[in-house]
């Protein structure tokens, strides 16, 4: 059967459309309400600026780099312009740079947006936690939207003009490069300031958090956006894309044997949007309610109407299959279980949250073998998850015919994947509202507003953990369809040199093997680069503050006004300059191995790559959020409670897991993604030149 | 052609002799030399019987679980005992337990002379630099020989008697039983007394490390004997022996195809064995020499006659390859060259040592943060090098024919554990000199003496680092061969059913990447229990501790003495109570994945097992020797040294490194191993009984 996808083209585009459509009514929501307070008004702006820097420095260096790639991909990809098909190149070149751009273009609103509603939202907590919550959550639901309606519109403009899925792996690897600058350099940027404002604030000159006599403060505020709002944003659009893309080149090589794949693809994509839409209008709290579950509530609505709605279309449309609905469901389920667990590791009603606290007290050294011991364990349960929701969607499909079994994964991703659009809306909550409180502090709002901003940034922080999981769950996924897609690529190149074609990649196949090791290395080594980066940018930073106090005389008494840009500018430029070592090590390794091994120790590397990858994503992200939870913990009074020396130790361990659960964890996603997109565009190239 | 490798079960059994008696006469060297000091005297006995007591109870323990294993083994394996084969199945078992028993005797006797050596190197320290060093390597000698000699005439007379490898592996989970009660419970106990000793002691109430006043002092001591002395010798005999019987497996499938396989095995292990004891023979330090030196050159000179001996004998002898002479010497020079990068990452007169030193002086955080971060790094040489030398040790032997391939990766972990009794003996002489050094303090030798046993203890930490990194090296090479024995034990359980043969293991086959997921989060749960494990148990001890200073009356003042026995008591019970749970779940998940998804899947949870396994033991040893050097060179004056905030930060990393690379770390190596092994020994069970 020769199916037609022009109809879910279509509707793709009007749900797109639908989602800009209700962003735009959020944030004139958002923007219509006032910001009385001049000093809030002040800061705020401030905020935005330092953000704005961030971006326009990031984005600049990004087009220099965008625009290098999509030279080199014009002359060699998908194949080398000597051997003809310039138009094949120039779409992928151009594909390439709309990833880039329409990414970037979802992350600058989703800012804007961010940094409106964080005032907004902490003179609404002044009226109550009900307005609180509606503003927080509106502001961060604007980027969810965006981020969700610009990869389908991307990716259906992209496959409706040329028709050709390769040429979306182009889109797919503009949009992971975008991600690699934001989630990476955001999240030095991030950790950069809050760990140079902690040291100089809290721990040299006794002042507290958020207080407006450190230079740092408002650097940190900047961070708390770029890095969770626009980097968790960048990377959830990265894995969105890769998973759709990942999923059309399977379907297009399916194509005419019998089920509707690629209108499948779409059909589930649209209809998750469309279940994000519902379940963010319907999220808020009661009068005197819980956020957490208000958060939470919406997630499991959005689930429920997502299985619904594709549950429908699998009855109605023909040739759809209950099997695939099957694997997808299969996907989503365990993506809500994997966040679950993350829940039992992180949440400090919890006993593991609370043992750490227990082991804080006998000191610092404690609190960090404690927390790398269940780090480790926490990553058991996801992985367990992943590695079972493959082999179910393997097994549901496998019936459907050769090849339908690879692509049932790939539509367990698209099926985790499905709720995105929520799933950023709380992500980027958790930001405004982290910076709402800083604000109500700063403009004097009174204990009220502080105490309901508390509770926000609470559940904020408590349902990051979740969506963190989630994420590293879905980008799992994604990267064994994308192991499919590379095989695919690899034996489309092998059949049209006319060489035998690649049945799979057998561990006992020594090239296999050499690059399953090497891929296993480079998660760890990415990782540790970023965290040394952070440490030297805090130093900088460090140095900087030292200056100022030294330098502009009356700032200790809060009689002159420190100079926040320095700051900001510090933290901007050592971000993008240590994050290039780190993308440009992934990437030669990737092709070192190719061009040693071939695509069978390519295999074999994105094997390494993702399991490793995947284990220790999960466990610095969980061992962050419960060092976190225990400082929080121990400051509301446990073990001896703030001052204590469970307390000190408590605060170590926290300053340990910063920049493992918002640098390095989160960022080893996007590190997978690439490397994996890098493999499938080289396919051809490695498979004709190898030295193995 | 038929080989016959009766001559060399006799040359082997020969040359075991010779280390037998070599080592007698070094034990009676060490032991002909008199103790004056009556205070070194008392105090050398006092470990001697806590190492004792260690050693008796988990001698005991580890015989039930013998006796356990032991008669599962003769119900079911290799087959069932209702489908007949009685004395196979009593072979395997005797087989088993033999394994054990040597291990034991092994470890029994090299602890018994360690213990002997350690106050006689003291006393001798105090005569100058030369003859204390002899005692030391000499008393270390013994155990290097003793385990090379045991696991050589073990393996040969399996093999000479039964003529069947598959009882062999029966032999290896023997002594892989033995290791893992041996490396995890001596990790266990040595750590625990050590992290009890420094918390009570140096912070709580300020006295001096090896104080006696300490009650946990004497079970610090002990825990340095059974931890480095035991522990490593039983984890090396596990190793040894593992690679023997993986490659005779791996030769057995090959007879007959034209190379005297067996042969060679036997061969390049005695000549190993000879170089050991030619390397030992000749290691002497100058009357003001630098042991390091001596150490290493000891360790570069064995090297050399077992290249020079293997290349005469593939001369001499008919039916031997030098394509197999080329694998092995790659083996065993990429083990040198990962020595050396090890060295590179924890040694204080290169950078990064002193990069983590200078980190500290910024507080706690970035000593752990640095630690990780080039711990991470550290991985990935020694990760490349494994691989490089499987790759190029496969493709030197795949001309041989069929099969020869995956011979020749074993030939190269035979290669790299050819000169593992120079490795030991350098290993043992580590905790000797340690000992000694308190010894020497303790009983009051006077300054000069403190200083030589210091040199001699500093030059034990070096050799150290360089010695993990090779005994990691060969436990990874080994574990690829014992996948290609997996692999071959699977077909000839296969073919003996009628059943279609397995031809390798395909990464895009979901059963496989299923088990590769869980397989990688193994190690990381078991590093995490043996680590929780130690924390729980310091607890206990330090409450001891609290307990005899609160009731000892004097016991402050140093007029009353402590009870040494209920601290080694203390850390005994907990460390044997502690690893079982490791140890089961390690097993369990291997049944559990087996039975699940069958022998594809057993084949992905080796490859994930072993990758996630070597990337955490290289990262936990090296991070653990690089803070332990760190804190020392800020002792020694870097940073502010004693005293400064650095040396309190790095006093914090040193303890957070100490369960890292003393239990966890050389612990994954043997958790490898033993679920290789019983994923080898299963394997016709998993090919008959699993639900995938």
């Amino acid at each position: 059967m020769e199916e037609n996808p022009a109809l879910f083209y279509g509707l793709s585009v009007l749900t797109a459309a639908i989602a800009f459509a209700f962003a735009a009514y959020l944030y004139f929501w958002v923007k219509r309400e006032k910001v009385r307070n001049a000093r809030i008004a002040e800061i705020s702006l401030l905020i935005q600026r330092g953000a704005e820097t961030f971006m326009r420095r990031e984005y600049r260096l990004l087009a220099a780099f965008a625009a290098a790639v999509a030279c080199v991909i014009f002359i060699i990809l998908p194949e080398p312009i000597w051997h003809g098909g310039v138009m094949n190149n120039l779409a992928m070149a151009l594909s390439y740079i709309a990833g880039t751009v329409l990414s970037a273009i979802a992350g600058r609103i989703g800012i804007l947006v961010a940094t409106l509603s964080n005032g907004r939202t902490a003179e609404r907590a002044a009226e109550g936690i009900k307005p609180a919550f509606l503003t927080g959550f509106r502001g961060g639901a604007v980027m969810g939207l965006l981020v969700v309606g610009c990869s389908l519109l991307g990716v259906t403009a992209v496959l409706a003009i040329t028709g050709d899925t390769t040429i979306l792996l182009g889109f797919s690897f503009g949009a992971s490069s975008l991600a690699l600058f934001a989630k990476a350099g955001g999240g030095i940027f991030t950790k950069t300031a809050d760990v140079a404002a902690d040291l100089t604030g809290k721990v040299e000159l006794g002042i507290p958090e958020d207080d407006p006599r450190n230079p740092a403060v408002i650097a940190d505020n900047v961070g708390d956006n770029v890095g969770d709002v626009a980097g968790m944003g960048a990377d959830l659009f990265d894995s969105n894309v890769a998973a759709a893309a990942s999923a059309l080149v399977l379907a297009q090589s399916l194509e005419g044997t019998g089920y509707s794949t690629i209108s499948m693809v779409f059909c589930y994509s649209f209809l998750g949007l469309l279940a994000s839409v519902a379940g963010i209008a319907t999220a808020k709290v009661g009068k005197n309610g819980n956020p957490t579950k208000a958060l939470n509530s919406s997630t499991y609505v959005t689930t429920a109407i997502f299985l619904v709605l594709t549950a429908v279309a699998t009855a109605v449309f023909p040739g759809f299959s209950w099997r695939i609905w099957g694997a997808s469901s299969v996907g989503l389920l365990v993506g809500v279980i994997i966040g679950l667990t993350t829940d039992y590791f992180t949440d400090d009603t919890k006993p593991i949250v609370r043992k750490v606290a227990h082991a804080s007290a006998s000191g610092p050294a404690f609190t960090v073998l404690s927390g790398v011991s269940y780090g480790f364990i926490s990553a058991l349960p996801a992985m367990v998850g992943i590695a079972v929701s493959a082999l179910f969607a393997y097994s549901i499909c496998a019936p459907m015919g050769d090849g339908y079994a690879i692509f049932g994964i790939a539509m367990a991703a698209v099926g985790m994947l499905s709720i995105v659009g929520m799933i950023i809306s709380n992500d980027a909550y958790g930001p405004i509202v982290d910076n709402a409180r800083g604000l109500a502090e700063m403009g004097g709002l009174g204990e009220e507003a502080i105490r309901i901003a508390d509770e926000l940034d609470s559940a904020g922080n408590t349902v990051k953990a979740v969506t963190k999981g989630f994420s590293i769950g879905a980008a799992g996924l994604t990267v064994i369809s994308l192991l499919g897609a590379f095989m695919s690529e690899v034996n489309a190149a092998l059949e049209a040199a006319g060489m035998p074609l690649i049945t799979g990649f057998d561990i006992m196949d020594p090239t296999v093997f050499f690059g399953t090791l090497v891929g296993a290395a480079v998660p760890a080594v990415f990782s540790a680069m970023l965290i040394l980066g952070v440490d030297r940018n805090a130093q900088r930073m460090v140095a900087e503050i030292h200056r100022q106090f030294d330098e502009i005389a009356g700032l200790r008494e809060g009689t002159a006004s420190p100079d926040y840009g320095r700051c900001i500018d510090i933290a901007t430029s050592g971000a993008l300059r240590e994050l290039v070592p780190a993308g440009v090590m992934a990437i030669a390794m990737t092709l070192a191995v190719g061009f040693i091994g071939g695509p069978e120790a390519i295999g074999g590397f994105l094997l390494g790559n993702i399991v490793s990858g995947l284990l220790l994503a999960l466990f610095m992200s969980n061992a962050g959020g419960l060092w976190d939870n225990s400082k929080k913990y121990v400051e509301a009074g446990a073990e001896g409670g703030k001052g204590s020396n469970a307390h000190k130790a408590a605060v170590i361990g926290d300053t340990v897991g910063d920049p493992f659960k918002d640098t390095a964890g989160p960022s080893i996603n996007t590190q997978i993604t690439v490397v994996s997109l890098v493999s499938s565009l080289f396919a051809a190239v490695f498979a004709a030149i190898s030295v193995f």
